[in-house]
């Protein structure tokens, strides 16, 4: 085990190897979806694919139980499937706090390939919502608001144009109590002031009974009791 | 090439290679996100996948350049990445008109794993977007009132489940020249009667101009221009 500049320590050496794998796939994504090659061709990565999969099926954790990666403390998801590392489905989106920004306000860019697609050469209109709903909750967690979209609200402008630089950004407007209102914004990097995208979000961290019953049996890998919550909720982190 | 009972021929032995390569990488994605294995074995299966890419990369059409498989006017987009049996990011969704319902009511079911998981052991928030904007675009096709996503308004009642069969449901609500209203809902097959998360969309239809604009360049892997169309659209269908 190692310690990296976050909270939590973890397997540096799993990390790498998990980030190296997501790599790989997205490679494969991307290209599959991409290519123009016969039957043959495609059969033949499909076998290779097959005997990949044995190497990682061999053991897995039941869906309650937190990857070893994970620190939900600090928000390193690495399976999240739009800013995980590890997720093949994930761009993945490296989301950042705006530097000078208020609490809570938050920045990614990326260029999306054909795996993303809607309507011919544009983004699919429910990866802008994926992608968005993402950029509100890590606002919500970088202002330590941490909680679940309740209701989110996506105005399409313009269509979001596939192999693009693009800029996704996001801020808490308003919060009291367990709700929080947020936006979010895409736009392509080339033209950061015209808005693609719009999302207006509204994240509740569910009351102390609701929480129970929704992550009353999540535990991390070491079997410890671990609810998503957030920094200042001191009854949720008693006991680690 | 042979013919299915659907608008085009295709080529069957290609459509059952692409299939096959998109069982083969889901079913390695989902293992890779729910594995315990350690960094040497998750190292193995990287290097199969970075073998199995070359087959594929070899060769690639421009993202203009729709699939050979793919047949817009009877909806078949095979990489799409909710409903296309070719895309690994796609769970796929099987999207199916409603026997006896009305002109434009689609469901389909699903059951997803830990690939597709946003708070601990529960779908993305995002995804049930990504997801319920796919089925409203699919309930305005079965109308025949292609659109692109205008307004999405999504509303989460209660968290949706992993691993649960979950069933998806979606409809026309109004539709008037270019613009369409459409709702979609998520409940797990248990329960169908309990919405766990309610979408609304406006689906709009470009303006002949603006659909110029945006896909003047889309063309079918025969050359042929084929920009995303209504099939009351005389205009866009001429000279196929």
């Amino acid at each position: 085990m190692t310690t990296n500049d976050s909270a939590s320590p973890y397997d540096a050496d799993l990390m790498a190897a998990v980030a190296d794998l997501g790599t790989a796939l997205r490679e494969l994504i991307e290209a599959s979806v991409i290519t123009t090659v016969g039957a043959s061709e495609v059969r033949a990565a499909a076998e290779l694919v097959r005997a990949a999969t044995p190497h990682v099926a061999a053991s897995r954790r039941p869906v309650s139980q937190l990857p070893s990666l994970d620190d939900p403390a600090s928000g390193r998801r690495i399976y999240n499937p739009v800013s995980g590392i590890g997720s093949p489905l994930a761009p993945p989106l490296v989301i950042r706090r705006i530097t000078g920004g208020r609490p809570g306000e938050v920045a990614a860019e990326a260029t999306l390939g054909a795996a993303y697609e809607g309507p011919p050469s544009y983004l699919h209109g429910g990866m802008s919502a994926l992608f968005l709903d993402q950029m509100l909750g890590a606002a919500a967690g970088a202002a330590g608001l941490w909680g679940m979209t309740a209701r989110l609200e996506l105005d399409y402008r313009r269509p979001v144009p596939l192999e693009t630089r693009l800029v996704l950004r996001a801020g808490v407007t308003e919060s009291s109590g367990r709700k929080t209102l947020l936006t979010g914004t895409i736009a392509t990097a080339a033209e950061p002031g015209t808005t693609l995208v719009e999302a207006h979000g509204i994240f509740v961290q569910p009351r102390p009974e609701l929480a129970a019953a929704y992550f009353g049996s999540i535990t991390d890998a070491a079997g410890r009791h671990t609810p998503p919550r957030r920094p200042s909720d001191a009854t949720a982190t008693e006991g680690d």
